[in-house]
């Protein structure tokens, strides 16, 4: 047992509140005060948006511990409202405001954890105060306040992953919703046509949602777009990015690092030996590249919490991992999910890569209510080894996300996909899971049987003169198609080979699986095929997320 | 491009029908004959049961392919009622019975791809010819046909993987079932613990389960028991087990394993160089031993069948890997997924293992709808490897055992399940995912943190004195717990310390997170403590399997 040392931790939820219970739980003589600014410790932060539509009802089902229910299991003295406002590394005290009391008093410290998340970016614009913020549980009392009496309307700005849970839940309340967003798709940490599946959602759900625009002036009942557009808005929702909270560590000298986030080391020390910091307001390592990052996740806070809590009891010393970026998102029935880097990050950064789409049922297609699920894999052709990924559909999306994380982090091959052992049966997957078969067609297309296009690289390469052959059937075809081919199905193939010979041909189906068999059928006869990588619904996604939005406003 | 040769593939389901369509797309020109003995080819065998009860409601679903859809678009020449009875691997030939016509024939063959399956095990007791499989089309038309009438009783022979599937769907028929297993469980390829809680699903669900029973003979209308007991049974079905096809193989000469089934190199190939073989009729490696086993899964036929193609064309050459056993089932909301080794099989050879179980909710406590499940880890001690993994539960016990088969592929720690990263909202998780919390335990009780019994140690640890501290509430304790025990709540547990000095000490909460708490205090505070794996619901959940099943007949 280490000798008895006190450690103060600023911030009572996620990685300070793992911090002090894992250190509890190794060091039952450590003196361990938690001071936290709000009036609350321990709340569901994931929860917040939930509360709003009443999915989660109670508001005491936020609360997950109390400072009395800390104080009996763990013997944490955790000081709610208590707000440090100045770290002293040299005398190792901090400075509390009492906010209640309006009192000020220091505290000393043998160790410092720095837990104090990150803040929400609040709009630059008049009447910006009147924008509702969700991080603490006064924001959602506040937030439910302003949602009482006669309501219509309500403007989100932003339509990242808290804007679309936002929508979701005032929705429920029966409002109409608008969803303001400056960039040119939803959920900008996905590509644009893996968002798209959300923005149809979105706008199936009766939201309006705005691309390519900004809130220029919030007006009473009103909001001002960049459009020159005014819209009714009885309530208006900021959720357009956070910021880490730095200022107590900069105040204190402490280093910040090239993302605006405190720099720590991999067991989240500072650049002063006795103070951590965990939790959003630190910068972590891309699991990918390596590069410093910032990620914004629960499940990153409490690693690092439990890490730090290792690092002071002297205990064990295993390092908070790399981040690699996992999240997900639902919408209703719609979930999208993502890990690792995006095709247009790496494109932009100049990275070679391979990118397949995929479309698989979640579950055995003959076993009744199957849903086709979308998939997008992105991999180092130099190593074979997994970039990126990202999901859409609903049930066994995250399924999906969650073995192809395990699979990054444990550096396995996109083809090493194909030979994993999955669970399998009718209900929960199929003898060819969706994972599985992302492994072979990364193997195809990496040994090159089937030379494969992307959605966006169809229009040039028809007007340089190649022939896309929809290799569907008639119906299909029918019933929607891309502009500019001709169709012959695949089991009639055999007996059009000679009329493409001599051409560079596209084939594309539905989801690419029988764009596969054709182009492998029609390079044998030793044509120059390519095959459109996820088929026509991704072609269809891809042109879906490229359109100005669905219901845009005149400009 | 090979020059073009000759295949003929004995088995068109599953195996045999991956091997012919993937060498298809390999080679255009290849000469590729299917021989299926049965009237169907590529049928859904996993879903042969769900016709039983309705829940896929048309026969067609079943079919998933036809010898013409498979002529049109993979060249395939698929002939259905088309018996191989004989092997002559000198000529490269084989003997083939056309079924219908009544005529033999002799076809010749470059390559030969054996994928015979495995055969339903038929009780060896007198009125076995009226007890149903489920295997092929003919055995479910004969199945339904049973069916008809007016019927009110079933007996399901074996407990396995199919016997309770048959009885989820008999009882949607409305039958009175009841399940006879030899064993002294249900599904005996799981831990009796884990197991129980598919028992008591089916016990809820009205099934009556008779445990270490046999059937001794089987009547027109009712069945005698080893017990001497007699029951009606206006159905039978028998789902005992199955029996690698090996005869054709056998009679060829070919090599026969130690476990019965065809023996084959990683590449599938059998002991003549002409000769290839898949699926349920052959041996695999064991992935956590490296030993020769049997596993008769569909997964594993499609991934041989795929490695068969490719060894063939000369094209790829990636082995199929090593089997870990990967499987579900469920009855209706319940379902229970194993891979790798049971802990009963581990212990029975003499190994060291670690064990761990724990009871998670499948998504965020605090929004709706979380449900608890049950995951059991088994650990290597010395090298900290995942030997195999057994969950129960609802919905997230199929993406929980998937992510712990990626990691047993990809052969990491079971302490490194605590830095996956997992996607995490309230709806598909914890920000300390159930995964997370697994790699947290395991460290713990690695590093010794925390010593821990299981559930069938406890018995014997009060014989010789140790203590059994409840440190759940009293009003948990009163609604159920082990005898024996005395009842002090972890959150009062700090004043209660000087009675348990010098004692040995089990804890035991309700599933082992707060007896690890506990147990940290105590042991802190010089007590000699362990806690209870898994805590009361572990107990309770071994207790349950080892009584007498729950509707046992008299003797």
């Amino acid at each position: 047992m280490t000798k008895s040392l006190k450690t103060v931790i600023i911030g009572g939820v996620a990685g300070g509140m793992s911090a002090a219970t894992r250190l509890r739980r190794l060091d039952e003589t450590a003196e361990i005060v938690v001071l936290e600014r709000s009036g609350y410790v321990s709340f569901a932060n994931c929860g917040l948006p939930y509360h709003l539509g009443g999915i989660i009802d109670k508001r005491s089902a936020l609360l997950l511990q109390t400072p009395q229910s800390l104080a009996s299991r763990f013997g944490l003295d955790v000081r709610v409202n208590n707000e440090v406002i100045g770290i002293d590394p040299v005398a190792k005290t901090v400075t509390v405001v009492d906010v209640q009391a309006g009192t000020e008093y220091v505290e000393s410290y043998d160790f410092l954890v720095l837990s104090p998340g990150a803040s929400p970016t609040l709009p630059g614009v008049e009447g910006s105060d009147r924008a509702l913020v969700l991080r603490d549980i006064e924001d959602v009392d506040r937030a439910m306040a302003a949602l009482t009496g006669e309501l219509t309307t309500a403007v989100v700005m932003g339509a990242g992953y808290i804007g679309i849970e936002v929508a979701e839940n005032l929705r429920l309340r029966g409002l109409s919703v608008t969803i303001v967003q400056r960039g040119s798709q939803v959920l900008s940490s996905f590509d644009a046509e893996m968002a798209s599946y959300m923005q149809a959602k979105l706008v199936a759900e009766g939201v309006t949602v705005l691309l390519g625009t900004e809130v220029s002036k919030i007006h009473d009942s009103s909001v001002l777009l960049s459009t020159g557009d005014e819209i009714p808005a009885d309530v208006v929702f900021a959720s357009i990015g956070v910021m880490p909270e730095t200022s107590l560590a900069q105040n204190a000298g402490l280093t910040i690092g090239t993302r605006g986030g405190i720099l720590v080391d991999e067991f989240q020390r500072t650049s002063n030996a006795s103070i951590f910091a965990v939790g959003d307001a630190v910068e972590k390592i891309d699991a990918v590249t390596g590069e410093s990052r910032l990620a914004t996740l629960a499940g990153l806070a409490n690693r690092h919490g439990h890490a730090v809590a290792n690092v002071i009891a002297g205990t064990q010393t295993v390092a908070a991992s790399p981040a690699l970026g996992t999240a997900i998102v639902s919408f209703g029935s719609v979930t999208a999910a993502s890990t690792g880097w995006t095709e247009k990050a790496l494109r932009a950064r100049g990275r070679d890569i391979r990118v397949l789409h995929t479309h698989p049922a979640n579950h055995a297609g003959y076993y009744p209510g199957a849903e086709t699920m979308h998939l997008k894999l992105i991999v180092d052709p130099s190593t074979d080894l997994i970039l990126g990924a990202q999901a859409a559909g609903g049930a066994g999306v995250d399924k999906r996300m969650d073995v192809i994380a395990t699979a990054m982090f444990a550096s396995l091959t996109a083809s090493s996909l194909a030979q994993l052992e999955l669970s399998y049966s009718p209900q929960h997957g199929s003898a060819k899971d969706p994972i599985n078969m992302l492994g072979y067609v990364n193997r195809n297309t990496a040994e090159g049987l089937t030379r494969t296009v992307q959605w966006h690289e169809v229009e040039a390469l028809l007007e340089s003169g190649s022939v896309l052959v929809d290799v569907r059937t008639e119906t299909e075809h029918d019933a929607g198609h891309i502009p500019g081919g001709v169709c012959i199905p695949v089991d009639e193939l055999r007996q059009h080979v000679s009329s493409l010979v001599g051409k560079h041909v596209i084939v594309s189906c539905q989801v690419g699986q029988r764009g596969h068999t054709a182009a492998r059928l029609l390079a044998q006869h030793g044509i120059d095929v390519v095959n459109l990588d996820g088929g026509y619904l991704t072609w269809q996604a891809g042109a879906h997320a490229t359109l100005s939005p669905s219901r845009s406003l005149k400009k």
